[in-house]
């Protein structure tokens, strides 16, 4: 027996709202999502499409596509300092396999009830593979992360480490032979949205940005829009001991390591901008969080704005590095 | 030069907010649009997906294209009764076609400029055509239009008339040659969402619902959630003049025309249970709205639960009908 649409959303997607404070007060079924935004609450949204054969593969796991396809938009939500509520999912299907959406709803949900986020409708249509995701937070009012208030002098910080999901798809795509090649497409497919982290930073850091088209084009987006140029140090972008071993075994070369680290993209990290004295501040709250939030570095900071944008240092001597990330009409650059 | 990604978002969707209570405090070009909801208010959203070979043609008209993405979405709102306010727009496209996207997005503007709607973010991809609206409305706490509140012996009403958008998509598949072949067309593809006929029914109608799939269909939506059966009248269904006028000069017979009427979809009429007393009430504010608002007709009441769901009277005797309306995934049956 085929499912119809209206089935379809039935099974896999309307789910009993496991939280007393959903704040959904119509939720899938009707012709839109009502939702109680708390007073004093602004709303964050994001809308995020991930499609086959540009972000990824059509023999995907769907279960890790599911999760993903979640993951990139909680990572916007994170970027933003808000704390996630409610998400609505269209997907497009060239037909009607139930074993695919019950394992791509099975990714789905695990993350969304990581994160008490409710799913609040849907459209599901017949074509090619596709998912569109849009994601609603919220953040008090006048607290939210922008990109353009990054100011001289502060430092530039990242979480946990870079480069990983960059290498991950080179393994898919069979550019390198490593040794821990599930690890690092782990990192690509179960992408971790720092959450728990862009919302200790909201009274903390002066800009922040999610790493999704790759560090330097990120960085960029908030140097742009606050004027202002940065110094990085090369040696301070943090790898990986997994990217470190495979770098000593000889698997991959210590430049590529770092392109992967500056231009890869796929990182989902935050990247921000923060006072040393709010460092400071945020590594103790961090050190006190009941939930595991990574370790912080600092890889540069903050100039007066200057051509070119950022700069580039190993050991104090200025490097050059193709710091292009990826644009979807143009491709790597 | 082709533009890219970032140029596309700049060149075409971003536009400086025309109204002082847009409510947009970041806007597009972060990783989040943050937005100011009114206290005492609640959020409306709604995510319509539309896939090319199955919502339109490869060769639609962009502008058209543009419209009407915006319109369904929009008609989902006027069915909760919710006042639209912003719109976040995902855009997958098989090629940067700058003539193309300007069309697309005038048409697009045009409607939202019609509504106060301000695009607050958006995703664009290189991949098969096809477009994702999520578009947020508010309405105040406790007034949003449910489906399941029908009561036995209230009225069952529906805006304008029917029909005509199934009799457009006949015409474009050459189904039929008939004289305003232009006009069912436009109905088909400039749809006008009801949205302040749906603002009015905030405090009268008992239940609602934008007819998307077909009359019986989507009032079938409406009994099942409020646990009602409805008796329908066949002479009522509003016919537009120009329908008639396509039934007179023998170009349709009169049994499509009712059949695109009971299940034709495509529509975006708004289709409720009112009280008699209320309904009196709504055609009052309607006669004083300084906008147009189109004709209520009557066309059945709400009879406690019975099987039928749905029955169907011509001059008080029961006539049969092929009831259903379209699936995405069984297709019309």
């Amino acid at each position: 027996m085929s499912l119809s649409e209206f089935d379809l959303i039935e099974h896999y997607f309307k789910r009993t709202c496991t939280t007393e404070n959903s704040g959904v007060a119509i939720g899938i079924g009707d012709d839109c999502a009502i939702l109680d935004l708390p007073d004093g609450y602004q709303l964050a949204v994001s809308t995020d499409s991930l499609v086959c054969d540009v972000h990824f593969f059509a023999d995907v796991d769907p279960y890790r596509l599911g999760y993903k396809a979640l993951a990139v938009n909680l990572s916007d939500l994170a970027a933003m300092g808000a704390t996630p509520k409610w998400v609505s999912l269209a997907i497009t299907l060239p037909e009607m396999d139930e074993l695919w959406l019950a394992e791509f709803s099975r990714g789905f949900f695990e993350l969304a009830n990581k994160f008490n986020v409710v799913l609040v409708g849907g459209d599901t249509t017949k074509g090619p593979l596709s998912i569109t995701v849009s994601v609603k937070g919220i953040v008090p009012r006048g607290l939210a992360l922008p990109r353009n208030n990054a100011q001289a002098d502060e430092l530039v910080c990242v979480s946990a480490s870079l480069g990983e999901g960059a290498l991950g798809l080179a393994c898919k795509l069979n550019e390198h032979t490593v040794k821990n090649r599930q690890y690092f497409i782990d990192a690509l497919e179960l992408t971790e949205p720092r959450v728990e982290l862009g919302i200790l930073l909201r009274n903390l850091a002066s800009s922040c940005i999610d790493i999704s088209d790759g560090l330097t084009q990120d960085l960029r987006h908030i140097l742009k829009s606050s004027n202002c140029s940065a110094k990085l140090e090369l040696d301070k972008l943090p790898l990986s001991d997994l990217m470190r071993e495979e770098i000593q075994t000889g698997s991959i070369n210590e430049q590529s390591a770092y392109q992967y680290a500056l231009t890869g993209g796929d990182d989902y990290e935050l990247l921000f901008t923060i006072s040393a004295a709010n460092l400071a501040q945020l590594n103790k709250l961090i050190e006190k969080s009941e939930v595991t939030i990574p370790a912080i570095s600092v890889i540069g900071f903050v100039t007066p704005l200057q051509q070119p944008l950022i700069q580039l240092f190993k050991q104090n001597e200025a490097v050059s590095f193709s710091l292009q990330g990826w644009d979807h009409f143009k491709g790597q650059i």
